[in-house]
């Protein structure tokens, strides 16, 4: 297994194409970042045309660089390139990440050509290439950022993205929702490290427990299915496959030069190794938080309450549709409810659909939950919180529902998931917005919509229970 | 054909339960929004322990009402319905809409006898009846609106549901998304007047250029078959069914006491008839902005522009999953870009991926979209505006990429619609709020995802294909 601790802890990092100028793509992408977050080893700017950026000394090439460097990140035009990887061999630099374009993704013979000279003047100077035409290394628990204006913290996810948009999205929508990264790489076109390289390397490392992937295409199709294997038999991964379809696959070419392959191949890949797929950048978060936050269950048996006959029918299908169970309720159990739910305006059924005066009444609706929660024969509690019914009454209404609730998911002695359905009414989205952070804090995972929640819930028991047949 | 015209445009209307204290069931859901709508007929509250409700003389019974009343609202509990019923008959009413639920729904004999109480009564009173458990008419044309904080504008779209929570989202999201209602019924448990009343009306209402419909189960299954065709063979027709899984059929039971029917029956139903059905109220409400905003495009060949390499190998595999075609470029318009596009970083094929300075320059990225509109082999412009990638440069880059875009759309001699991703990001989904506004009142239609706006694309054309092969 290959050690690329290197890469993602890296002593020194040097960065070409900085300039005193702070809006640059340079230091927005790369210099701000690592000064947001701290970075404690050694940072040098490197730029013939200053002495000085952003209060740290700037060097005119990594040649002249007076200590080690161990990653360079390059922010120059295509043509400029192989000079700074000849000064990167020349330093005994250990990797280096080319953010780059203009090379073999253009589709011009010598652009290509350029690609090539980049990658053999690494490889013979042995230094080690990521990308190019890509942001290279995100690692929290080394300082490294792509984005400053995220928290510091360190996460238990570790994405491998061939894309740098979504490297970048998963970073802020993540940071958004609590799926923090451990460490992150956008590889972009992939001429010397690649999918296999980082599938094999975070499949050993202690400080990634899911493993996230965007890939396009694959650079060493022969070596990945083993990678994956090997990844998948320990922890869970999660793959979205960028094209699929034959105009994908055209944009695939256009994006990092990589063949695409066809969806049935990808499809007996992901299946034989047993890694899980997802539809699109969305899905894979809520399918990361649902492994990274949600108590697994003991099984598919889910207790559902919420507000509205149409919703809860909605609800049901999704659920069921999923591969998830919405089991009857015992006599007793509706008679209990029916202490403090009136049977008119209400489902006493599963899904519980309350009245509106039981749902504006924080206790009441949190007493719903619990009365459900607690029969035992209901694996997981799923709670539906509806802004749109709570419009009028205004945001405290749904906090106090949301406290309440998570008392009830804190002695619940079973798995508690929130879905925040909004509606697509904007004011309801701001109401959900405003309380998803404090769900999220207490170690709840909330969802936007049942039919999201129930996908990925029902991802991470497939994975569980396959993985407890195995063993 | 029935003529319902009697219900949309009552002359009278009479909430029963409605009280001076304006926070009641009865005054937010009917009273203030006719208020609000200015409804131009004559408005009784009726309530025996008040002699006026918010301004307007109120009556302690139907019967004491001297006009004549064409419209009533019951919102007092199931209970006392029989005899709101009675005094409908007596006072010759010609509809009542019961919002009251604690009837069949509830799975009790007795709440069931009553339900067929309140029916003999209306019936052998000849007054016709919506519900119980609804919320009856929305129709601004009439000034009648379920709903006081939404414009009074009367749109082409005509909803039948057997939901009120899904009736209210319909209004209030719509309003939003311009998809403005020319009518609404919520009709509940559906005793008397039923979906098949409600969509041969439809088909025949010269307000209604669109039908949709959220129907749980059919209560006269032998009927609307031929109802719908009859519809749909006149406009499209839009449809959601609840209870399409074993879980969603038991939710159907205690939410309107319908009987589901199988997916496969349901799935016949609508293909004999030419319904296009979809999958919840999102997908629902953008199939219905596409039919009522995007003009017809002459075929499925799209021209793509956007930003980010990852998300265009998204775009195209949903273009192309949904039945769109992406044609690749011809060598002269390839030629065409590269003069202001450069090739470093950007996508020179369709989708175009444009560098982010092109994306950040107004001018330069409306030129890329307007020389892909230009060329003839693309029947509709297909735009993504991704906030992730101004998130630093702020909304104002946003409003003059829209403002340089719709330029474009208006003269391209082709249809145009603005897909608006945000990646799930607070902020970006936030400025994509505040310009969406905006491109909607220019005529353009906004989706928040590119399979989102593939899917009711598709719908679109394949309507219109279908219908013209026909005639």
């Amino acid at each position: 297994m290959p050690d690329l601790d290197f890469l993602f802890y890296p002593r020194s990092i040097a960065i070409v194409g900085t300039s005193s100028q702070p809006d640059t793509y340079a230091n927005r992408n790369f210099l701000l970042p690592l000064l947001a977050f701290r970075y404690p080893g050694r940072l040098y700017p490197v730029n013939p045309k200053h002495d000085e950026v952003l209060g740290l000394q700037c060097y005119p090439s990594v040649r002249d660089i007076p200590g080690t460097v161990d990653y360079v990140i390059c922010s120059l035009p295509a043509k400029s390139v192989p000079q700074v990887m000849r000064d990167c061999a020349a330093a005994r630099v250990k990797v280096a990440a080319v953010f780059s374009a203009g090379f073999s993704e253009t589709g011009d013979d010598e652009d290509a050509r350029l690609e090539r000279e980049v990658a053999d003047i690494a490889r013979s100077g042995n230094v080690r290439l990521i990308g190019p035409n890509c942001l290279g290394v995100h690692c929290p628990p080394a300082g490294i950022s792509l984005a400053g204006d995220i928290p510091r913290d360190s996460g238990r996810v570790s994405f491998i993205s061939q894309s740098g948009g979504n490297a970048r999205e998963l970073i802020l929508a993540g940071a958004q929702r609590q799926v923090l990264l451990n460490k992150l790489v956008s590889y972009g076109n992939a001429v010397d490290l690649n999918e296999a390289d980082f599938m094999e390397y975070f499949a050993g490392d202690a400080g990634t427990e899911v493993i996230a992937g965007y890939i396009e295409g694959l650079k060493e199709p022969g070596r990945f299915p083993r990678a994956l294997r090997l990844a998948a038999d320990r922890k869970p991964v999660v793959l979205l496959k960028g094209g699929l379809t034959a105009a994908g696959t055209g944009a695939v070419q256009s994006h990092t030069a990589a063949l695409a392959g066809s969806r049935e191949m990808w499809d007996v890949l992901c299946r034989q190794a047993g890694a899980i797929q997802v539809e699109d950048m969305g899905d894979m978060l809520d399918t990361l938080l649902a492994f990274i936050m949600l108590e697994l269950p003991r099984g598919r048996r889910v207790g559902m309450v919420g507000i509205g006959g149409g919703a809860s029918v909605q609800a049901a299908d999704d659920l069921e549709r999923a591969g998830l169970l919405l089991p009857p309720f015992p006599t007793e159990l509706r008679q209990e409810l029916k202490e403090f739910v009136p049977a008119a305006g209400s489902g006493l059924r599963n899904p519980v659909d309350v009245a509106a005066d039981v749902y504006w009444d924080a206790a009441s609706f949190a007493r719903t939950a619990e009365v459900v929660a607690n029969w035992d024969g209901v694996d997981i509690l799923l709670v539906m919180l509806n802004a749109t019914a709570t419009l009028r009454r205004g945001v405290n209404t749904m906090k106090a529902q949301l406290d309440a609730l998570l008392d009830v998911g804190r002695s619940a002695g079973k798995p508690m998931a929130i879905v925040l359905k909004s509606g697509g009414i904007r004011r309801a989205e701001e109401m959900g917005a405003e309380v998803e952070g404090g769900c999220l804090e207490a170690g709840f995972p909330v969802f936007r919509s049942c039919s999201h929640a129930a996908r990925s819930i029902d991802r991470m028991i497939a994975y569980h229970q396959k993985t407890e047949e195995k063993s």
